[in-house]
């Protein structure tokens, strides 16, 4: 049994993170924190916790999380959290965070694509992107882990094997992303206001996303060589949810099962990747409020292009499910527990 | 005032062109037809018209319709209404198609794709591909309008002017579409089931959608050459709407600028489409119930592509509404008349 | 051709009035006020209006608007239009203010239920309650129209025939209503975030809605005695649209049909009321971007009460719509025109 | 560690049986079964299912289903299941039937509300009304529970403490209900086609819906006489979830804290029963996924009624976590097991 924290509780994020531990054999969740909510009961604001949880949500205070928690994640908006994970982790405990802060590895592109300084560039050497199905061994001894972004879990999943194998172009690498309104968190905003979602379909931050870059630092260690994505992500009408359609052209011509066998070679024995046959396609449905990732992927014979699909619980696989699985790895329990 | 019939009247297509119908100041719906519902009101089986048509659906009897019609819509599954145009048309009357018999040239590749033997091929010669923005003057003069499709529409007008004006490589075009569920009628299908389609987002039809070679033919007479594209539709939990996202290789380094410059050159007069600006993406939302084809676009320096972005509203751009315009130029009124 | 103006034009409300007016045949649009977006293009603000009109959003000054204008509509917050109404009347134009200000003519019970000091209480002997089927004459020579709220109008045409003919029991009333989000406006609240309504019902303002006084007294008007109703409204994870389920207690047995009579009698020649026969109950969906109530009823003989349904887009019949059926009588045009 | 087994397991009710059926520690799902998917494997007919189960579905073998289980799950629809639960029963094993055929004690008013025979009239005796709230002792011992409806669930425990504790009027009892889609069931209508449900809201079977006479046999076993409500369903354009608003006029004078008090007293110690405080108003996303009914209500001084609002997930406390509570009680485990 260990006891866990978390530091920003009250969005969408931290709930879910709450709703998973429930779950967990091993875990008693110590403390919840909030800024702004300190003080109120934790189902006050977040109701569906109701008769689940009876704590009470704390103003962060550090040096006590760290005395009292093996472990905490950190659910803060990117720039917030570093100095106390810095903190956290001087005290010699474990720390997810599900922010953006430690995914770049150069701090001048965080910076860049960010537009804030970073709060804590020395523990950069330190942290460990936590994407289990490339860098398990990693995270397994690793006192620090990046938690992934959402669309950078779906696309980089979706084009890993095809890189790693190399069997495509690296400078013919497209992701057209999909995803619910709950990646976008609590916060208020016209863009999120339902009259203006419901019953519409947009693109934003057309080719100038900030998971651009953390997909690619991921291709671009697995190729050896600088490589670039263009990525457009969209806002579906639905809460839950990221599919993402990769597509690459094929280095030569190359049969469908001899595609397919890469990724089953990748991802037969992963636990939370399922390899979908035929015309089954990916449907958020089938992966929401789980903590899988479904693929599958189609070669266009007459234009010499692989499709791969992929899609996953922007909440779960894409924010608080793999930092549990994260965890798990971390402490040695099974990979799998509470998902 | 000429006399203007529906046939097929009662799937989603049918209702919005009696919907549009009702505005235009030149036109009396004379006849209505199902095979289906003949002998009800309309009404009873679209209830949104009650109060506004008396009118009873009727078996179609073409050579009555075309004694008392002066041009007549097909709103019809494919494969099915050739013969009744082919006799409509022999009366010396004209007709909108909003079926796909007619928009390929091909027999063949109509036969390969649709899996049908077509109904018509003699008519092949005579009909025009109902784009206004493309075909303007053989459609005022054509006595048969093979309506465009939903998808094709998007597609065709966002890849239309990159490659008329030999922007981009003819090598590298992919779209990448998004449709709402009213797209695919009335036919029930667990597909379409409302507990399948909410809160869920997935591809279908990837790479093999039939919207592909109308496109593709569109692309190809522009170009002079057979021009391809890998085509993946998606089915979005919302009703109306398509968004498209075009992506192509820039043949060089090109300018926003200058990639702006060639779309303002071929859409800044049209009166259907709407070219936004810097960072306004094209939204279904702003479309829907509109005959607008909104279309905005990304230089992305990074890796040398240009995205296009292009909404509609599929049942009235992408189907009624453009066969509505087609009308209008058949038969000389203004172009915007009742839209 | 009468010149309109509209103060508070970028509202949802102040939208779908300016969509509306672009089919009247006797209207212009001559001004568009909004305090916090003058100086900008109206579809800057409203994309879906680009290309339709050509007008710049101005401070409200009401001088010359009634220099220039013939009708004004204000489509202002409660409490905010009622001095610039007065100042707009004194110029001899005729004005409908689409708020709350002057619904009531008790100004006590405005200032209970709306918690602010009425802003033009000499006003309210003037205004006439903008309901067609109920004050037609009156509103045809009034100079200001106080257009009714949205599930006031949905709730009253329910139940005011079976009071009117004094078929139920006054002291029985209950109102169970439902509404869209768009009813609540543009303003942010965590309440109409996306992720909040997708996938959520609930009720809210349970008993002590604001629209409850304005159905109170319109209906003891009718009965001539205090009458009260039990409303409670609903939020429906959609756009538009409101149903309200009136509920009655019967004074004595009485068949359908007798109910049914005492419908047909009061709405058999309105334009804008639909009733539905037998089993088809009204839907949102087929009275939305409308001017339509569909009304249908039930005798519960079990229990010896009447239930009526009655259905309207809260944005047309509920604001808009029914604010321009107004204008089309003070002016004498057709009722439906635009409509 | 139990032998469960589920017979119609490829309906909703199915798949949310299984998925809370994978979180019991003392349950193993022995077979599953289906009369159209035979031979199929669970997650080819649920792929949200896949990598969760391996199990193949089987045509039901009654004999073989009683030999290898402790308990058996019917999720069959009405009148299908009635003699294979008998079977199943004559050997010994108990079983849970989430279809309506128990629960109605009156043969005749069964087959006048559901338009069938009886399939085991002689059963009627042994079955208890699975609502644990109520009969929880009769339940444990149980061979034979009848799990109730899911808008009976949620008005049945809206209603009770009212009439329980003599605060209300018997004749004045009125259930409005709103239930998303998934209560309708897997089967293809143009009710539930995604096009008709999106952005619509619609009641139906107005005042004749087959719960009705369910929450009756409850309510007037409580009275002690024949007790009657009207009833009102509405489909919510939501894929989960029911809300039920319960008016009744109050027989004296009562405040909203001795209302209250009823309510606590009843429901304090509840598991599964959530009361909720002040202006919170139960929402169904926050039960959504959960075995909780939240519950609120509201004194309306003005017409001296009270307004009993409740929230439950219709696929669990609705069907398949009421049926797994059931089993619990059954089987002696924590009632909360898996819940």
């Amino acid at each position: 049994m260990i006891n866990v924290s978390v530091v920003g509780a009250t969005g969408y994020t931290g709930a879910e993170l709450l709703r998973i531990l429930l779950n967990h054999r091993h875990v008693k969740v110590k403390h919840v924190t909030s800024e702004s909510s300190a003080g109120k009961r934790i189902d006050e604001v977040i109701p569906s916790l109701r008769k689940k949880y009876d704590l009470v949500l704390e103003k962060p205070d550090i040096a006590r999380l760290a005395k009292e928690s093996d472990v905490a994640f950190f659910a803060l908006p990117h720039g917030v959290g570093g100095r106390a994970i810095a903190e956290f982790l001087r005290h010699g405990k474990k720390a997810v965070d599900i922010s953006a802060d430690f995914r770049l590895k150069d701090v001048k592109a965080y910076e860049k694509w960010y537009g804030v300084e970073h709060p804590a560039p020395d523990l950069l050497k330190k942290a460990v992107y936590g994407l289990p199905e490339l860098w398990r061994e990693r995270i397994r001894s690793a006192a620090l882990v990046a938690n992934p972004g959402c669309y950078a879990t779906a696309a980089t999943l979706a084009l890993l094997p095809l890189l790693r194998h190399k069997l495509v172009d690296e400078d013919s690498l497209i992701v057209d992303a999909k995803s619910g309104v709950s990646g976008a968190g609590k916060k208020l905003s016209s863009m999120y206001h339902f009259s203006e979602v419901t019953e519409n379909f947009q693109a934003y931050a057309v080719a100038h996303h900030r998971h651009t870059p953390e997909v690619e630092q991921t291709l671009s260690e697995t190729t050896g060589r600088p490589t670039r994505i263009t990525f457009v992500p969209h806002l579906v009408p639905m809460n839950r949810g990221i599919l993402a359609a990769a597509y690459a052209t094929l280095k030569k011509k190359t049969s469908a099962a001899a595609v397919r066998a890469v990724f089953e070679n990748d991802y037969g024995r992963e636990k939370f990747v399922r390899l979908l046959a035929g015309e089954e396609w990916p449907q958020t449905k089938n992966v929401a409020h789980t903590n899988y990732c479904d693929i599958n992927l189609k070669v266009d014979e007459r234009t010499n292009r692989v499709v791969v699909l992929s899609a996953l619980d922007n909440l779960v696989k894409g924010a608080s499910g793999q930092a549990v699985q994260n965890m798990n790895l971390m402490f040695g329990f099974d990979e799998g527990e509470a998902l």
